[in-house]
């Protein structure tokens, strides 16, 4: 375990560019002072901000390009013009170069997924890379994978989406063998997709050392926290995400809206107005702002792209975590004995 | 259009069976008294119910039968025994005989659009049916459509889909032109499934005077209410729909959890509680209780099952005032018109 944690940041990335990485590094040093920084960007932009603030300047390195990916561009586009010079490619480049142990962008996550991809390349055995990230519940905390990463699955990926994101739950909760489920309907005549079912078998009938397989679960039992690991293909877990953000936004809003109303409304704010404020940072959607792409062959966090400094220093301290309990030889011990099972049981039915 | 409501009520559907059918059915009544009922379900249970109240005695009748649809049957199994004699079945052939204008089910989901579908047959040119059902946003209410009908969706379906959830807001919403969404991800590098593309491409390019097409949303603009009809396929509806229930459920408990942790939280309460009430109401899931199938030649209102007279009522209601607004004629009048443009657009191109 490195004493140090390295911390690529690609600071172009997000809507807000270097002002809100550069402030969100800030706030993730002083939390965690063994960070280090390695922004990627226009040094003109980002030198000032870090300047700034001494402490941050002491553990920061700043490499200069003029190459920025735009949010919105297709991973294609991103490729031609942004390969080997924009902030978003030199910084996943650092990982490689094992100049940083971790890279945090907030920019445009086609194009990031589509870098990492080329230049970390993926972990044996597995494809496709998938989203994976933290889900406040009732219970705590669960991790929901895949967010959008690639669309449709087969049931080997979802398997592998399983032992990955068991083994994520693993260092993230310290809960030895993580409980998972996979997503599914609820209503009856449909027993869901067939890969779903077909995983479902997979992960029932053979052996999973590292994970305690739960069955189907559906959309409203993720914020009942009934499983440590929620399994689903990228399209689903996307809509589910969004749907989630969007209904904890509007009922945010009618609260707001029920205590502004009346006189007695607004004094019993007054009075219960700690507890709202707990009641806020608990909703705030910026605590468990950042993904963890799993599969490749090396961390890549990606934060919302329009978040503010706090929520950018959230995914900051994800990735801190997550290397500092080494999520990466860990899950690539688990796949490895996953599939070393998997071939041993070939082997056994071919004998 | 008929002077009264005539409602098919399936008694022994629900998890609480005749108790919550009943009562709810006398609920919808005291708004409604130009509603009458046909109940099917067990006359020993379900008589003695219903004649301890006097008006809803007068407005009732009630066909026995002993056999009653089990909530967790496969659709086939339900068939089987109770194709002809179940309650669920009887009610559905009510409205088949047009002895009813519209049933009403808190049992098996499948068993009941299995009977639905075999009983009342599809509208012409629709081969699949779709449950649809209001969601609350925050500038009103959408309609969310399918939510877990049939798994999967070519391009033409989510037309389909997209015809009948708009002709359906017309009726429920007043609008001559309802704007229409189709749910896909915000993850750039997927553009989203290629049937969702397709949709998209088609609704974009062919005549729809009575839609207006606003392109892609995503699961958060569901609960903003940024289109009037959100079309999607029953795997992704459904997932979407349960998130959302659990999320709500969620927010629902820190609130509770924040308002009773400290004293002067307890005396906020206090002050706002009639803020709280309307709050309450807001976020009751039983307001919004009841999904109509849409595509089959006859109304059927699915309620929860686990509901509560309340949101029976409710399921009730929404039965009600789709008949009284025809929305049946209605669907099927989009419906041609959609297919009359198709086949002249095709004439057009093959002359």
């Amino acid at each position: 375990m490195p004493e140090k944690v390295r911390i690529a940041l690609d600071a172009m990335g997000g809507d807000h560019g270097p002002a809100v990485v550069v402030s969100g590094a800030a706030l993730a040093l002083q939390r965690h002072p063994e960070s280090e920084f390695l922004f990627f960007g226009n040094g003109g932009l980002v030198r000032p901000l870090v300047e700034a603030q001494q402490a941050l300047k002491a553990a920061s390195q700043i490499v200069h390009t003029e190459v920025a990916v735009r949010m919105d561009d297709k991973p294609s586009q991103a490729l031609r013009y942004g390969r080997w010079k924009s902030s978003m490619w030199l910084a996943i480049e650092a990982v490689k170069n094992r100049k940083a142990d971790v890279v945090v962008s907030g920019g445009n996550t086609g194009a990031l997924m589509a870098m990492a991809k080329f230049e970390l390349k993926m972990l044996p055995g597995i494809e496709r890379p998938a989203i994976a990230a933290l889900w406040p519940t009732l219970r705590g905390e669960s991790i929901v994978l895949d967010l959008g990463a690639s669309i449709g699955a087969d049931a080997e990926h979802l398997v592998n989406l399983a032992v990955m994101g068991a083994a994520t739950a693993r260092i993230l909760f310290g809960i030895k063998r993580p409980t998972v489920g996979l997503l599914n309907v609820g209503v009856e005549e449909v027993k869901g997709l067939e890969p779903v079912r077909e995983a479902g078998r997979i992960l029932r009938e053979e052996t999973f050392p590292d994970l305690d397989y739960q069955g189907f679960v559906e959309g409203d039992d993720i914020g009942r926290g009934k499983v440590d690991v929620v399994v689903t293909e990228g399209f689903a877990g996307n809509i589910a995400l969004k749907t989630a953000e969007g209904t904890a936004r509007q009922m945010a809003e009618y609260f707001r809206d029920a205590m502004t109303r009346s006189l007695s409304a607004r004094i019993g704010y007054l009075f219960a107005r700690s507890a709202m404020r707990q009641l806020r940072e608990r909703i705030d959607p910026r605590r468990s702002n950042g993904g963890v792409f799993l599969g490749l062959n090396g961390i890549v966090i990606k934060s919302h792209g329009g978040t503010d400094a706090e929520g950018f220093a959230a995914a900051i301290e994800l990735g801190h975590g997550v290397v500092r309990d080494e999520l990466l030889g860990k899950i690539t011990a688990a796949l490895g004995r996953h599939h070393e099972y998997q071939r041993q049981a070939l082997g056994g039915a071919a004998s």
